[in-house]
């Protein structure tokens, strides 16, 4: 398999250049990012076989992707429960939070409804740090992240495993043995990608930008198919 | 074929309820909006078939949607124009046309220019007027309206075939004859959408809001298949 990466450092120059002189809002860029997760989870687990998802949400953007798609994955008809720890204070992501609760989506807070989700979901998806994650990983993420790995459930990591280097991959010892089943790299792979498993698969969804400004930062478009908000790398 | 209908004045407090008790911003909804007309697009009048569309956008929301629906056709792979006479002076709407122009997307302004444009595209979409219009068309549109039903081209109305009484359907004279090839309706269908002739077809679109959420307001969800943003009422 090969593909272009790009390195965090201009992963977040891309970012805020879509956002400035682009004149992209984050609503639409995060609405777009989330609908491409749920696209790509359907494609590999869909909702007749994996109905239960565990959605665990980080304190950034990436948890505003993984809320973003909570809500596209329950009109696609899979039974969501949100684990969102430390909600960021910001209108959007209050909005996020207003729109799973209108569509009766449950966000659970004790451990105990913790680690019965752990066991009764059929899916977890990783949306807890994303392409600007420094370590050490703090509390509470530490204990989730390994509880995440030891529940040997579905994990559907979204842009970055959480935990792992954005460039280099899983080097801190507490996630070494992480690897999700799925990874959706949002735009363009980051390089831990290149890290993957053989056995993980690996989709690449966040289609908002054409193939001249991709050319422009050094990476490719993926070859999407029709109106498809992801595809799959091979 | 028969279908639930929401009258234009529930259209605008259901539209009002999402903006605000139910936390959605404008920008998430359009781009919703705007990828589902895009979408339906692709299903009726596939690229390889139609790639010159030229996009007719009004001064409203219906525009806007208008605007994105050309983002996403260009990465679909058509070959959108844009024709806006009177953009609407709102952050959102300013930056959905620098998105346009990063993409190398044409805005076209002169007379001739228009007239050309008629004369070479395939297809055009009419995202001039929307749940909220109120006769009577004001200048430039109604030359611009009679132009475009001149044109004989293929027609794809956004929400409202323009110039339509939104709940009585064509009833000023000057647009008496005007049907669209495919009306993509957004959210629920409007009463105006009755009057739609035998030959036109009928897309859904804008997913956006849950069964629960539709039961309240008297609507239907359509049968949306998989991760599809839109579908065809038949």
């Amino acid at each position: 398999m090969s593909f272009k990466v790009i390195a965090s450092k201009h992963a977040a120059l891309l970012d805020q250049e879509l956002m400035s002189t682009c004149g992209f809002t984050i609503d639409q860029l995060m609405e777009l990012a989330g609908l491409s997760v749920a696209q790509s989870i359907y494609k590999v687990y869909p909702p007749s076989t994996h109905t239960n998802c565990l959605i665990l949400c980080g304190p950034g953007n990436n948890g505003g992707d993984g809320l973003v798609a909570a809500r596209h994955l329950k009109l696609f008809g899979y039974k969501p429960i949100i684990y969102y720890p430390k909600p960021t204070k910001r209108p959007l992501f209050d909005g996020l939070v207003t729109q799973l609760k209108l569509f009766n989506i449950e966000f659970i807070s004790s451990g105990n409804q913790l680690s019965e989700s752990f066991n009764t979901c059929d899916l977890i998806v990783d949306a807890l740090f994303g392409f600007s994650f420094h370590p050490p990983i703090r509390q509470p993420f530490d204990s989730l992240i390994s509880q995440m790995i030891q529940s040997h459930k579905k994990i559907v990591a979204v842009d970055v495993p959480s935990g792992w280097d954005v460039d280099e991959g899983p080097v801190i010892e507490q996630i070494k043995n992480y690897q999700p089943d799925l990874l959706v790299s949002l735009t363009a792979p980051k390089p831990c990608s290149l890290k993957l498993a053989d056995k993980s698969r690996h989709f690449v969804g966040g289609r908002f930008i054409d193939p001249q400004f991709a050319a422009k930062w050094g990476i490719d478009l993926p070859n999407y198919k029709g109106t498809d908000q992801c595809v799959e790398l091979t």
